[in-house]
């Protein structure tokens, strides 16, 4: 017999998903659940696959930013291109959030969503990982590949619930996670239908339309879904709410949390972090007894690749 | 051998309907498309079922505010609640869209999610259409929900795409038409985290996310699914957009319309009316070759209960 979550180390995080799925598929169980309620809701970055040194969207942002900066010499003397262009972080935290949307604004919209989608998919093939050189796809976390394989295996349908963007992630999410553009939740922007060539095409708009982090997650899992999750996984206070959004349903339910805590095969940071801060929802997933996975003790290898980031 | 679509006479829609299936599921044909892809997205209004002699969450939206009147004394001499409650149109008609909104907000929003549900299972349990005396939710198309069965036994994912409120929608089109709420498609509005005696829950906002018809249904398409469908069904000028994004694709495409000509058994409409309009649409059908589907002629029954609304 094949061993489930292989890449998993006996103990009580594989304990406590081992059962939880055997008690909500026992047909005969007080728990059962059928199979169109199974329902999984996963956070990305963090979650899925690795978020450091900086959100690999935002690292997508920069390089195009960079690319696009060949077309707009002007940038080398404007704020706030010339200190994203320099990683001049202290100016660029000085200029703030205005600062940061325009730069989002200027590499995510004014073009149509299958042109985006190829500039996703071409950074995605080009790109390494500044630590490791690895594509970016393949900074997943095995054991979570695992861990959707099993779920799939029993009757549920995972999401993907994070607060990435929605087409940035839809391109590759099938091929690298199995999940399929539909069971993508992100954060999203305006769309507006135009003519090109008599062809109908969506152009991007520098418009949001839904931040899905903290407490728009609940929202967006209502507005794509329209039902409650029974089982969700984050990483950090961004995912407190979805967590708490699929624990206040009746019946048993899973809350787990990845702890980054294995500074040699990944990183490690949890309170005060920028990046995934874990310090609000680890004091609840204590409090309510959630799953916490110790990365450095719960798996026993970390990205598909090798067993590490130095591997 | 059971057959095929029953309720459909022989004839051209019904045909192409049956020969695009055979198309695009023949594995080794040249038009062969994997289930993955096998999308089909349905308006539903006036398309899955009817929606004269008003749009019926409209009637909802009437019906609410005649029972939440009882609490509100002050609207039977206020506008836009009296001309609404004395169902004086002109007076609607000259305050226009902004009155509009306000009454649907009033009915619509200022609860959580979960009670907006029980509030439409409720009035779908109780209210009856003007015309035939039946629960709204037995104006449904006997022809269409073959045509759902259809397509779901050749592996296609059914999608609705609707004007309508999503929230309106989701509550029972799994039963009455086997599409579940994540297929569901529609107008929807903000709704926000707030916490009701330490649970959790989504609080309905007056302010519109997004409006699901003409342009919009592609947008919607696109930020719910993120894939082009195959195969689009309507039957007025606010599914062309739907209908042409779907034709835009690579590769065999299906588009269908219903066109409302049968008096007797169900109502006729097409140019020049207010709700379900059928102009451009019709026109383009026929300039593409579209599926045009006459009721009256090819549909042997309309609705589950009997053979037309007299009946």
């Amino acid at each position: 017999m094949v061993k489930l979550l292989p890449s998993w180390h006996e103990g009580p995080a594989r304990t406590a998903i081992i059962e939880f799925v055997q008690a909500v598929t026992a047909e005969n169980g007080e728990h059962y659940v059928a199979p169109d309620d199974r329902l999984a809701v996963f956070d990305n970055d963090g979650t899925l696959w690795s978020e450091q040194p900086v959100y690999f969207q935002l690292q997508f942002a920069l390089d195009r930013l960079e690319e696009m900066a060949l077309d707009h010499p002007q940038w080398s003397s404007t704020q706030p291109y010339q200190a994203a262009l320099e990683h001049d972080v202290p100016t660029l935290a000085a200029i703030g959030k205005k600062g940061i949307a325009e730069l989002l604004a200027v590499t995510h919209t004014g073009m149509t969503t299958e042109e985006f989608e190829d500039i996703v998919l071409h950074w995605m093939d080009s790109a390494r990982h500044p630590d490791t050189g690895r594509p970016f796809t393949q900074m997943v976390f095995q054991p979570m590949l695992e861990l959707l394989s099993y779920l799939r295996a029993n009757g549920f349908t995972p999401y993907i619930v994070s607060g990435g963007g929605i087409e940035f992630m839809r391109p590759w999410t099938e091929e690298i996670y199995g999940i399929p553009p539909q069971q993508v939740i992100g954060t999203s922007i305006e769309t507006q239908l135009e003519t090109q060539d008599g062809r109908p095409v969506l152009m991007r708009q520098p418009l949001l339309n839904h931040y899905d982090d903290g407490p728009g997650k609940p929202v967006g899992i209502n507005r794509y879904i329209g039902r409650r999750p029974i089982f969700a996984f984050g990483n950090s206070d961004g995912d407190l709410q979805m967590l708490q959004w699929t624990a206040a349903g009746e019946g048993l339910r899973f809350c787990g949390l990845v702890h980054h805590n294995d500074p040699e095969r990944e990183y490690a940071y949890d309170r005060g972090s920028v990046i995934g801060g874990l310090d609000k929802a680890w004091d609840e997933a204590l409090d309510k007894g959630w799953t916490l996975v110790d990365m450095k003790n719960d798996w026993k290898r970390v990205f598909p690749f090798a067993d590490g980031k130095n591997g």
